[in-house]
């Protein structure tokens, strides 16, 4: 045997450039050094740091801050974990609080999967496809298959999903609102394809510029980039809008028009606080009937989850798409890709059901239900009101007015000694910004340059779901001392 | 306005090549059939199929045929998802079984999880990854660190992650098993990277030949390919075999001269019937004692699951990595990975704490767990032994003895007139072979032509998870009528 060789075979020089250059802002550095913290004051240490708790409103992770899980949801699961328990009817009711409906809910999806242990279908147990499909038919008042549903590992695996089927070459690009959530370009840099950003409309409460857009698509055309789709969320991340029906609109003519698919991100579908959601579903529906036609070649790809809304359950990781207009040969590459991770975790799926399918009025578990769900949205709204007053309070810092989603994004001006003090440390200034209140408060947000934003401003997302007002406060407190400091 | 395009954006022409390129064939063609006739039989219709069940002999999902969960896992996941039951202690232990360590268990997981409805760490949760730890130090002997432990959703994602930190460029290579479990090849497709074979060997109980090794990877290397790893499955999938600590050492030696990772794919690491299982990490470590200094360089990725063993809870989608000897630099980029899809499912996290540390002797919980436990064991090894006496029954059959994992895969000689007809239907003969066997019994299995063989020879993979003994006497009669119709 020869002398063996004292390299390592990988290096941060050799491995997947793809990978290293991706950049994914919201669990990144600040968040790292957040749980840090987090550690050490768990530990009864961190006597030194200047605050006594730590606020993760750098992501939208419910229960791990106030949101209790909907007992619906989480009764039925424990029966689906053990069984056994469903032979116990008289406990469940009598001792223990348990409606009928839980466990018929309960019966009735280990019949569709057999057991939470047991591989499903790589798209997801049949069923429980069926059921997101009636969902979507009363949500939109138009028909829809379970055929064309593929659960999902969160809406996150489903994006990877669309965007691994789509991005064909380095060429192929991928329309993406500026600022947004940055799975997009993290994907698309692991898949060396291009993001086209479109900016949204601060001005215009985050909305969708067509004008924008339309320039954007065609300065990429002229590069020689093959444009193959537009993603939109809506309600925003991070920007905390709500689309209006003509933005959803103008969205798919222009998508119709050019021939790329509408990739929709309706996750935060029911965090909504300001008008209604409209989803990019319906909007085509109504289209194709007002316009006979005109838009049956277009295809659409809608994403939702169990993370967000009311339902909160992200550590379960459940989701779907709806696969519109498809062609079924395309849509046979996404079942193989798919399947090669076998198929998303099967609990996962049964909230999904649950979500879609929550106990209707007159039924055992509808009460309190429906008292659990008002409350989390109350609760919400309540806060992200809360936020946004303090928000104009703060010298140098706009936010608009709370619309959707769980997070705002205000944008703040920074004195001009911070922002040379930002660049002698080498980061942005408001990822400078963003450690300093970490640093003095515990609070932990994320700069808007993780998500993009137009040159020369600076924002930071904040989600509105921590309890209490005292960290805001806490962020008040900073601003002005940070202020003072710099000015 | 222009008239819009006919055309649709994705068509089978111009999506990702790499994705169409890539083949599982686990769950390809044949599954779907055997889909469609459970469905049928499922509806009542169905009276003109020669079987009246089918049986999914495919694929290693243990509780979708006769595996019961363990009792212990399941009831402390019952209370992880509705822990308000904590707080009925008299009634889980008077009236539904459960003992003190259940709960003792479920109250320390939610304190490490807070719930199991939340994002965790993406890395996983640290006191499970400590947990882990422990479990690798108590199996092996040597020092492991919480700290080097990825917490993945299920193994497989554990592979695609390492292959896409790996895979730097079209020229990287691969060293894979050929049969293999074709999660490597299809990875690879997608990565648009190389597989660069090599093959095991049959006649030796499916063990590895360093020389053909060595073979593979210098004319890899001569073929300008960059190899960066070799893949080893142990025990074995699709082959069932159990590797020696000869096998295990000559490998390590190897990678070691030639400054190549390691990547043990250790699933079936309880699933041995012959001989003892030895884990890559005591071997390095061993090796390291031996002759220190001249392995340190050495990388090792090790993965394992909650799939399979005894627990055998796929659905659940839970496993874990342990990186040894990694660059802390390329740790951080695995890191950043893993991230952008948040985390593994959280749930799946705790059953995999619950398998790396199950009911000791003496605690309530453990009489039951052993039994349970042994129990399965014994009903695997029994039902191994009998389809291999079945296979030694039929004619141009050969199979190597059950050793390990979850499978066998018997070679099979086909009637000339048979190949000729799988010809004229463009499939190869294996393939022809399963659909005959698909179609006439209602048995799943999966054609060797999916795992890779070497030419010529023509093999299937069964499980022999699916309960009784009627399916193998079904294959046994089908084998014999297919011989005589061919011959």
């Amino acid at each position: 045997m020869t002398v063996s060789s004292p390299r390592k075979a990988l290096t941060i020089d050799n491995i997947n450039p793809h990978v290293k250059e991706a950049q994914y802002a919201v669990r990144g550095e600040l968040a790292v050094r957040s749980e840090e913290y987090r550690a050490k004051l768990g530990k009864g240490e961190g006597k030194d740091l200047p605050f006594d708790s730590v606020i993760s409103a750098n992501i939208g992770n419910p229960q791990q801050l106030d949101q209790k899980p909907i007992t619906f949801f989480r009764q039925v699961a424990s029966l689906l974990e053990n069984p056994t328990l469903i032979e116990h009817e008289d406990v469940l009711i009598n001792s223990l609080g348990y409606k009928s409906d839980v466990i018929e809910r309960a019966k009735w999806l280990l019949k569709e999967v057999k057991s939470v242990g047991a591989y499903s279908q790589s798209q997801g147990a049949p069923g429980i496809r069926e059921s997101v499909a009636k969902f979507i038919e009363r949500r939109d008042g138009y028909p829809a298959s379970g055929k064309d549903i593929y659960l999902s590992n969160g809406a996150s695996s489903g994006v990877n999903t669309l965007l691994h089927i789509m991005c064909a070459k380095p060429e192929s690009g991928i329309l993406v609102p500026i600022p947004q959530y940055p799975l997009y370009t993290a994907t698309l840099s692991v898949l060396d394809a291009r993001c086209v950003p479109y900016y949204l409309e601060e001005s215009q409460a985050w909305g969708t510029n067509l004008k924008a857009i339309e320039e954007s698509y065609n300065k990429a055309i002229e590069e020689g980039t093959d444009v193959k789709a537009i993603v939109i969320i809506n309600p925003g991340n991070p920007t905390g809008a709500s689309l209006s029906a003509e933005d959803i609109r103008a969205v798919l003519k222009f998508a119709a028009e050019k021939g790329i698919v509408v990739m929709a991100d309706e996750v935060y579908q029911t965090n909504v606080f300001l008008g209604e959601f409209i989803s990019f579903k319906k909007a085509l529906r109504d289209l194709q009937k007002e316009e006979p036609g005109k838009y049956d070649h277009l295809e659409l790809a809608s994403l939702h989850s169990i993370s967000k809304g009311m339902v909160g359950e992200c550590g379960h990781r459940g989701g779907y798409f709806e696969l519109v207009g498809f062609d079924p040969k395309v849509a046979a590459e996404v079942y193989k890709f798919i399947s090669i991770q076998l198929c998303p975790p099967v609990l996962g799926q049964c909230i999904v059901e649950v979500m879609v399918n929550p106990p209707k009025e007159g039924e055992p578990s509808y009460e309190l239900y429906k008292k659990e769900y008002d409350g989390i949205f109350g609760d919400l709204k309540a806060r992200a009101n809360a936020l946004f007053e303090a928000f104009k309070q703060m010298e140098g810092v706009e936010c608009q007015s709370p619309a959707g989603s769980m997070y705002l994004f205000p944008t703040i001006t920074l004195p001009k000694k911070a922002i040379e003090q930002a660049k002698k440390e080498g980061r942005q200034p408001d990822e400078f910004y963003c450690f300093r209140l970490l640093d003095a408060t515990g609070v932990c947000v994320v700069a808007g340059s993780g998500f993009g934003q137009k040159e020369g401003t600076l924002h930071f997302r904040t989600t509105f779901l921590a309890p209490g007002t005292d960290w805001t406060g806490r962020i008040v407190k900073f601003h002005k001392e940070f202020l003072d400091e710099f000015r």
